[in-house]
């Protein structure tokens, strides 16, 4: 029998005690040891669950237990979570989590201290919920050199984007659904600004590409600036929006960035809608594949938490598999020089001349128009693919020159 | 350095090859070790190969050395593939293969001949070409009770589907474009008859239930008889057709079956086009995820069988983690009483006297019209869900009624 300890009784915790509870049997039989848990650290006051005789709020109470081999940690952020972990694997426990934002600050350190200390450190959870996606990149697709990894990997947003893209509505009505739904926070900017995609997809990039990319490298933007009025030129362009979360090499640098841009209808991505997440992963063996299912919730997520639980089961004498390289340097590519296609819209001072400015300095630009929507006072233009830096250029000469007196939505095209 | 054979140097042999070379670099991270292919084993004359120096026909080269601890079986078939396999598992060497037709006939033998032998037998491969399908099943998903598989698992005749839906042209001449682009075999009989996705199931379905499931108590239906006539009625229906594999529990029988099936636009698996494979696995946890990539082709399979290599290296002292038990009597549950809904078209006697015939027999059924399709002497009508059995008795009943002439078709509503 192998005892487990669940630090943080929040969604994810009480879906781990749950999934654990109900598919004992089962787990047991794949695992070869059944598997138990015996304490929950939680600081809160919890009078009603089902697992209030192992609730304590004392974490010595598994520090001092011996019989403890297994730390769930789903409390979340970098504080006590990170004190936890450091605490547990440097004690000879095994550590599983859910949590992006620790593995996505604290990756290395807390690889290296687990490795140091014979055990693992799993977070199948961390990146796409129930998914299977971390495990996939590291052992199904190992045959793979990685090229590049393209997905969504944020339900909040996806579910704001899908109920633009059908009803038309805008983003703050959306948003405001999607928190009465509870799909959104009350707070909702670690989603919408694409904070939370950002640490996932530096995960991802982390695993695929073996080294550590720090998030605070990778370009952001949101998805508050979408509206209405993109989403029906998205539909002209035969495309929907979406936040998209991507990772390539490009020379022996990596490109790293989450924004919104225009998915064709005709790539496969475009289909994921409301909460779910998909991954998309392309290698120089398998092509590409793509992986999806519901990217957060209670029990998906703690699917994948607990198939991290029984892996280390399986595998209790080995340790961590995983390490991260540091570079010195910053790895990534300069995101002025990636090769990006954009839509723009801009209010132009006078549209004809606008338009002669626009073919001048964007050359093959082609320009989108939707008599019927009422968008007659702009100017909506695609630009082919250069230098990220030199269209961002480009807009600015526009303003310059006068012919362009605001940039009313600049997206990128995948 | 790990010294591995392989037998059978057709398209998936020449990539396991192919991908060990390309990326041997990356793999020797991955695994720990070097993996270097030894001998590779084909009764035929091949005089124009890179692999020319470790080519012999000569089996006993491999089973002489005893410096070679993996076997690669990309033979295919159940003959010489089953005694190369027992020999090698016997000899206490670990063996992999892409050969569904011999996992799905000999799988419980083979898989307990490898725990006997201390060694491995996987076979990631021969489910979903270079899609990682096997081992999220019984390792991501484990924490999950499976309660249904829903597979696009023929690449075949999924491109066939693909384009008789998107141009109209019938099966005949969708099958010879298959051909000419080598997607489908001078024989396509293994392909559009189902068989391959019959044999596919039944590997997918003993993992995720972990119990044998006899590809022969599966019923099988393939793609012969879908016509234009039928994807125009899909279209009508919000619906495109599909080679559709799937199994699921109903109580503690399992039910599996091959066949066409009408697959709702609303469905993610109605996304899945051309060649491509997707599988969709339901778990009392993780609700629904999907695994889509290249069901078949050179790189992306041996992507596959190279990963499980890789995974053999990375546990090289351990043996099978799976094994099948077989139920003395017949596992899967009687599929006259399995409920679904079904399309079907009549050739009717008279039109008004049949449809109130297919009123009394069927109670709710729904007519669909095509008017402008030139379908005007048939009757096309939906069967609500009920027993399989009931609503062939009840065709049957309609034929000998004199109100119907002839069965034109009649595909599953998935």
């Amino acid at each position: 029998m192998i005892n487990i300890a669940i630090f943080g009784y929040g969604v994810v915790g009480t879906g781990v005690a749950e999934v654990i509870r109900t598919n004992s049997h089962s787990i047991a039989n794949k695992s070869g040891e059944e598997i138990f848990v015996k304490k929950i650290v939680d600081i809160r006051d919890i009078t009603d669950s089902p697992d209030i005789n192992i609730l304590t709020k004392d974490a010595e109470e598994v520090f001092r237990d011996d019989s403890i081999s297994i730390v769930v940690e789903t409390i979340g952020g970098i504080g006590a979570a990170y004190e936890i972990t450091k605490r547990a694997l440097s004690s000879g426990r095994h550590v599983v989590t859910s949590n992006k934002e620790l593995v996505a600050t604290f990756g290395p350190e807390l690889l290296t201290l687990a490795k140091e200390n014979g055990v693992h450190y799993l977070f199948e959870a961390s990146v796409g919920g129930g998914i299977p996606i971390i495990r996939p990149l590291y052992s199904c697709l190992a045959a793979n050199e990685i090229d590049g990894i393209t997905g969504i990997l944020n339900g909040t947003t996806n579910y704001i984007l899908t109920k633009m893209s059908k009803e038309g509505s805008d983003f703050s009505a959306a948003l405001k659904e999607a928190q009465a739904k509870g799909y959104a926070e009350a707070d909702p900017t670690a989603d919408v600004e694409g904070h939370d995609a950002c640490r996932k997809i530096a995960i991802l990039s982390s695993i695929a590409y073996n080294q550590f990319v720090d998030y605070k490298n990778i370009v952001t933007e949101g998805i508050t600036k979408i509206s209405a009025a993109d989403m029906m030129y998205a539909e002209e362009l035969g495309a929907v929006i979406k936040l998209v979360a991507l990772s390539k090499y490009i020379g022996d640098k990596i490109y790293a960035r989450v924004s919104p841009c225009m998915v064709s209808k005709e790539y496969i991505l475009s289909n994921v809608n409301d909460v779910f997440n998909a991954i998309v992963v392309s290698g120089n063996a398998i092509g590409e594949a793509m992986f999806y299912g519901p990217g957060a919730g209670k029990l998906p997520t703690a699917s994948a938490v607990v198939a991290d639980v029984i892996d280390i089961v399986k595998n209790i004498d080995s340790n961590s598999r995983i390490s991260w390289k540091i570079n010195g340097e910053n790895n990534t590519f300069d995101p002025m020089k990636a090769e990006t296609s954009f839509f723009i819209r801009v209010k132009p001072a006078e549209k004809n001349t606008a338009k002669e400015s626009i073919e001048k300095i964007f050359g093959g630009s082609n320009f989108v128009e939707i008599p019927e929507a009422g968008l007659s006072g702009e100017i909506a233009f695609v630009v082919p693919k250069q230098a990220e830096g030199l269209t961002f250029e480009g807009i600015e000469k526009l303003k310059a020159q006068g012919a362009v007196l605001e940039t009313l939505n600049v997206i990128r095209m995948l």
